[in-house]
C-alpha cells in the first residue's frame, strides 16, 4: 500500500494515525464486541464517545460556557437556509459580506428567508481580496452579519475577525476551523462542515451563543431547530454516529499536535513556503492580495495554461493527488489542511520546481 | 477479539464481511492511495462508488425508471418535515395512519405544515395491531397518505401494502426496507434511514416518483429540495461520502445473499422461530396481533418484570447485547435485521429457554 499526498479541497486528507485507529477498532471498539457504527446512540459506549468528542472540541476552541455546541446533518449548505430561519428573531433583514463562491451561495440561499443587505463585496476584484472593514455598510436593523472566514475556491482568508460592534457575528468556518487560534466569544454563531480539518463529511458543527436560541421559526424541521437539538445533546434523532466518532478521533489527534497554537504555527510555515515558491517562480502565479491569502487553499495558475494537463498528469504520477482547481476558476489548487504534512507541501514544492525546470 | 450478537434497534449490527472490507480498504481504497472518506466527491473514484451503490439499490428493489433515488442527510425524522413541504402540491391536507411511536412522530411534525387527517389509528389497542383497511377514512383532497411499514418500538409491521387507489402512497420504510420483496410502483414516495438494513446512520434514502418532483415549497432549504437533488445526483452539496460507501458495501452483501427473495425467506424463518419460542413459553409474552408481528423487531416482556435486570445482565454476559426494550414500552426487544445471523437468533432462543428453566 502506498499513500498519496492528497490535496483535495474536501472531503480531504486525514491524519494517518486516525485512519489506523479506525481500522484497528472497526470490528470491535475497545472490547465492546461491535463496531462504533453498530452501536445504539443511546448506549453507554456511544454516549461516552460523544461526550469525549464534544469536550475535546470545547477544549480545543476554548468555547465559553454560554455557547451550545451542536453536531447536525446536512452540511454547511443546509445551514445557509437554517441560520436565518433560526436566528432572524422577528427581523426581516440580515447583512452579508461577499468574498467568494461560498459567500455567494450563502447569500443566495438566505435571500429565500430575508432581505439580504450586501454589506461589502469583493466581486469586482475577481474575489482576490477582502473589502476593508471601514467600507462595510451594516444597517442597525440587520439581525446578524454573516461572512465566510476562508473561501475554499478563491483561496481568500480573513486575517482578523471583523469588529462589527453589537451585531451578532455569524461565520462559516468550514475550511479553516481548527487551523488557527481565535476568540469564540467574538461570535454569535459559528458553523462548519467537518470535511476539511475535522473529519469526514456528514457532520456539521454549529456553535451558537445562548441568546440566539429559542428564536426558531415554526417552519424549521424539528431536527434543525437549534434549541431543540441543544436540549437533546444533538440526539433529537439518530445522529451520524460513525462520523461523530471519526470527528472525535481527529480532535484527539489535534490535541496531540499541541492544540491550535502549535497547529497554527505549522500551517503558517506550510503556507509561507508554498506561496514563496509560487512568487519566486516565473511559471506559477497566485492572484490573491498577499494580506488575505488563505493558509488552507492555495490556488495557482500556470503562465501557459496549455501545460495544465501535463502538470496534473505528472503530479498524479508523482503521488501528488487532487490538484485541479475548482471548475469555476480553473488552474490548480493545493489544499493544505491540518492533516497535510509539511513533507507533503515540500514534495509539492519540489515537484513544481522540477516541472518548471523541465517545461 | 470477540464479536457479540447485537440486537440493537438501530444503529444496528452490520455484516461482518462489510466491516472486514471497510477495514481492509481504510487507508487505501483499491490502490487509490487514500481512504474513501478522504476522496473528493467529484473525483472519478468516488463517482464510481456512488454510481455502483445507486445501481445496486435500483437492482435490489427493482425500482422502475420513473422514480428518482436520492441519498440525503438528516435522517427519516427530517423527512417527517420535508415530505409535506416537498409534495403537498398546493393542497392543505394529508392523510396519516397511526400505528405506533414513529407514525405518531411523523404526524406531529407534519402538523406544522398541513392539516393532518388521521385516517386510522391503532392507539386504543396500545399499538399492537394495524387497523383494518376498510375502516380507513381518506379525504379525496388529501395530497398523499402516509404510513409506517414497520414500527420499530412497538414491533408492528404491515403484512401487505394498503390499496389506497389513486392517492400517492408515502411510506416510512426505515426499519424494514430490504427485508422483504415489495412492489415499488405501488408508492409515490418511500423513505428510509439507513441504520437498520442498509448501513450506518447518516444517510437517508428517498425514492420518489417523477410526478411528485417540482412541487417543493420555497421555504425548503435547497439541499432538501427533491428536484434539485435529483438533478444533481444527490450531490448538490457534499454528500456523506463514507456513509454512501458503507451503504454500497451492504447492498453488495445483500446481493450476495441472493437478493430480497432469499433475504425474505431467512427473515421469515428467524422471526417464526423466535415468536414460536416466546409463545411456547410461560415466562415470555409478545402482545402483538400475530398477523402484524414484525419480522424485524420482536418486543417481549417477562411475566415477572422483577427479573428484567437479571435477564439483561446474564444475556450481556452471554454475548447477547442491546436487548432492553425502548424506554417508552419497557421489557425486552430483539431487533433481528438482515445482518443478524440465524445463529444469533438461535443463541437468543437457547438463552431464553435456559433462563426460563433456571428462574
Amino acid at each position: 500500500m502506498s499513500r498519496v499526498f492528497n490535496f483535495s479541497a474536501g472531503p480531504s486528507t486525514l491524519p494517518v494515525e486516525v485512519l489506523e485507529q479506525a481500522r484497528q477498532e472497526m470490528l470491535d471498539w475497545q472490547g465492546s464486541g461491535m463496531s462504533v457504527m453498530e452501536m445504539s446512540h443511546r448506549g453507554k459506549h456511544f454516549m461516552a464517545i460523544a461526550e469525549a468528542m464534544k469536550n475535546d472540541l470545547i477544549e480545543l476552541l476554548a468555547i465559553p460556557a454560554n455557547y451550545q455546541v451542536l453536531f447536525l446533518q446536512g452540511g454547511a449548505s443546509a445551514q445557509f437556509a437554517l441560520i436565518p430561519q433560526n436566528i432572524l428573531n422577528g427581523k426581516t433583514k440580515a447583512a452579508y459580506v461577499n468574498t467568494g463562491a461560498w459567500s455567494t451561495s450563502a447569500i443566495k440561499e438566505a435571500g429565500k428567508y430575508c432581505e439580504v443587505q450586501l454589506s461589502a463585496s469583493a466581486e469586482t476584484s475577481g474575489f482576490t481580496t477582502v473589502p476593508t472593514l471601514n467600507t462595510w455598510q451594516i444597517d442597525s436593523d440587520a439581525a446578524y452579519l454573516h461572512y465566510t472566514s476562508n473561501e475554499t475556491i478563491h483561496g481568500v482568508e480573513f486575517s482578523e475577525i471583523p469588529d462589527v460592534a453589537d451585531i451578532p457575528l455569524v461565520c462559516d468556518m468550514s475550511s479553516n476551523i481548527l487551523s488557527r487560534q481565535f476568540d469564540v466569544s467574538r461570535f454569535g454563531l459559528i458553523y462548519a462542515g467537518a470535511q476539511k480539518n475535522m473529519g469526514p463529511s456528514g457532520v456539521t458543527v454549529v456553535i451558537v451563543r445562548d441568546d440566539l436560541l429559542g428564536l426558531t421559526q415554526d417552519t424549521v424541521p424539528s431536527v434543525f431547530n437549534y434549541q431543540l437539538q441543544a436540549k437533546s445533546d444533538s440526539m433529537l434523532n439518530t445522529p451520524a454516529t460513525y462520523n461523530w466518532y471519526l470527528l472525535g478521533l481527529v480532535l484527539q489527534w489535534s490535541k496531540r499536535q499541541g492544540g491550535l497554537a502549535a497547529i497554527e504555527q505549522t500551517n503558517i510555515r506550510k503556507a509561507q513556503k508554498l506561496y514563496q515558491a509560487i512568487d519566486a517562480s516565473v511559471l506559477y502565479r497566485n492572484p490573491v492580495d498577499p494580506e488575505y491569502r488563505s493558509r488552507m487553499n492555495v490556488p495557482f495558475v500556470l503562465a501557459d495554461a496549455g501545460l495544465d494537463k501535463e502538470f496534473l498528469r505528472l503530479a498524479d504520477a508523482a503521488g501528488l493527488s487532487s490538484l485541479p482547481g475548482h471548475r469555476s476558476v480553473g488552474g490548480m489548487r493545493a489544499s493544505i489542511y491540518n492533516a497535510m504534512s509539511e513533507a507533503g507541501v515540500d514534495a509539492l514544492i519540489d515537484f513544481m520546481a522540477e516541472f518548471e525546470r523541465t517545461h
